[in-house]
């Protein structure tokens, strides 16, 4: 492709470079500019990628009509203005999980879409992991039956490291910890392989983190379906990525060596998938078709930009991810009492 | 040895079958006589085990001197009343888990064991596995650090298969369905791996069983070390029995092909423990050492009868693991709020 969908990303720490090695390994995205309040980090950013050009300001790089999207990897709390003002300024957005860090921020966020018309499409990158694709084509075809139980876990020791100078330290912007930065994954995939979740029952420990958030999470999700869903998330120990599903006619097991989260065109040959099925209970390697979560989220973005593509986690989604994760917090306040999605849903505008 | 201990099972269906196979792998046990209503059943008993004598009714049984212990592998709410004839009629008991469906019954029980002085046992066999055996001690020799999460999951599909003949069936007699003849083993293995629980919240539902109980039950724990634990219960998928523990230091994660789940002494070999350690990523097999769960109990049974051993599941903590589950079933009528087990336990008298 000569023609390159031309995109800056906003925030220049670890993650927008895991991004913009995804994007590098794909040929649909060219990283035309860049933009951190930081020169330094600016000048590190552009010889490392290769980008001709960076912004010294924010109003700087929404000027510049070399960028048609942006791909925002900042803290939580600051999302929601960098989407706006990006939107406002006729720029398609990409955005990591979480949307935000409240609904308040979300609902600004969905609002700023639905006026400008602008694309939108946020990071929940985990559900292509080859894993989660799979289990959907069993889901859908028949093959899982009648699904009752769902179980994910995403743990790592982030909450151990973390220091006063990062953001991820402090509550206000980063409330639930790993829950609201791990456990928001496995709330997108779970109600992408199994629907809409109608309330969650959650505990939320801080146990041995120095920062302010929780560091152990546990949470019951109960679908409109009736099926359960678990979602443990864990910020104190070595990193785990898994997800099962248990339905009446097989089980499908996914296990993902966490090391091997970043470089995700190398995750599925770090993964394993296994069957058990019901009357035959001899566990079978499934095969997993090749993927590149981070490569292809991207490429999506770049051609749903040109109508290309349409984006698969849009707004809703993310909402929805969000709600699950708010509803959480919310439960761990009552001592695990269920909180239903429905009043936080409507109160974003998202249909329940 | 020549003087073998002289047991005799108490209903002989499927589970006393297994219980005879691993006591006859060991060299303790002499299997004496047997007692089930059914004469059929008696003598057929009698030919597969090699057994000389059996009992036409429970008196006959328990005024045999050659008895001098019985294993009791009954319906959960016919438990009490054999427990307590056999311990006043003088002989030792052995009694499957749970020790009953409810604290009443187990509150009478722990009253004939304290007013009769007799030995008591309940085959909470699982913590014997030798994945259990192992998280223990990294446990306790520190190599986990200190531990966040654990998660444990047991299921299979025996909710699919009830009929009305069938005692599990009937919510008063299995009431929790899977969650109180699976979930109460991960109830008793976690307390064994992390201490006391101080309260559960959980949601039961009935999915796709026809039979009146849950098939789809999932708990959170909240330990008083402070740490959070989950056990997911289906019956209504192929089986799954697993227990995973997350620390400061390492994860262990431990899985077994619950299809060699009856056969105790082959079940090692398919199973695994894998490691993941704190700033090492990769994954290691742990060594487990053999073990046969039925075996042994039946052995440490056996031997405690003869004063050579000490049984390491009596009534306190087989109560604390009902108690486990009697909470869940509570929460789960209160959509999720947790409750407390000190209350529970101390209305039978087990010091929280």
């Amino acid at each position: 492709m000569t023609d390159k969908v031309r995109l800056a990303p906003i925030g220049l720490g670890r993650w927008a470079r895991v991004l913009a090695r995804g994007a590098q390994r794909g040929d649909v995205v060219e990283l035309t500019s860049c933009f951190s309040r930081s020169e330094e980090k600016r000048a590190a950013f552009q010889e490392e990628f290769g980008i001709p050009k960076s912004a010294a300001t924010l109003d700087e790089l929404l000027a510049d009509d070399d960028v048609e999207g942006v791909m925002i990897t900042t803290p939580n709390d600051t999302h929601r203005d960098l989407i706006i003002a990006s939107l406002e300024a006729g720029k398609a957005v990409y955005t990591d999980k979480p949307i935000a860090h409240t609904l308040e921020h979300a609902l600004d966020v969905r609002n700023a879409v639905h006026k400008t018309g602008g694309l939108f499409a946020v990071g929940h990158s985990a559900r292509r992991l080859s894993g989660a694709r799979v289990m959907k084509q069993w889901i859908e075809d028949g093959s899982l039956g009648d699904v009752s139980l769902a179980e994910a876990n995403f743990s790592n020791e982030r909450g151990l490291e973390l220091t006063t100078d990062t953001w991820r330290w402090y509550a206000d912007k980063s409330p639930g910890g790993t829950f609201i930065q791990l456990g928001v994954h496995h709330a997108d995939n779970l109600q992408y392989l199994l629907g809409p979740v109608a309330q969650v029952s959650a505990h939320a420990r801080k146990l041995y983190t120095k920062a302010e958030i929780p560091d152990a999470v546990m949470a019951i999700l109960e679908f409109e379906s009736g099926a359960l869903g678990y979602i443990g998330c864990g910020w104190a120990s070595p990193g785990i990525y898994q997800l099962r599903v248990q339905g009446t006619k097989a089980n499908l097991m996914y296990d993902l060596d966490f090391t091997h989260w970043d470089e995700s065109h190398q995750a599925d040959e770090w993964s394993s998938l296994v069957s058990q099925g019901y009357g035959d209970m001899t566990r079978r390697d499934v095969d997993m078709p090749a993927t590149d979560m981070f490569r292809e989220q991207l490429d999506e973005f770049a051609l749903a930009i040109r109508g290309a593509a349409t984006v698969e986690v849009g707004i809703d989604e993310a909402i929805r991810a969000l709600a699950v994760v708010r509803a959480a917090l919310e439960s761990s306040t009552q001592n695990g009492k269920a909180v239903e999605l429905k009043p936080l849903l409507e109160g974003v505008g998202v249909s329940p």
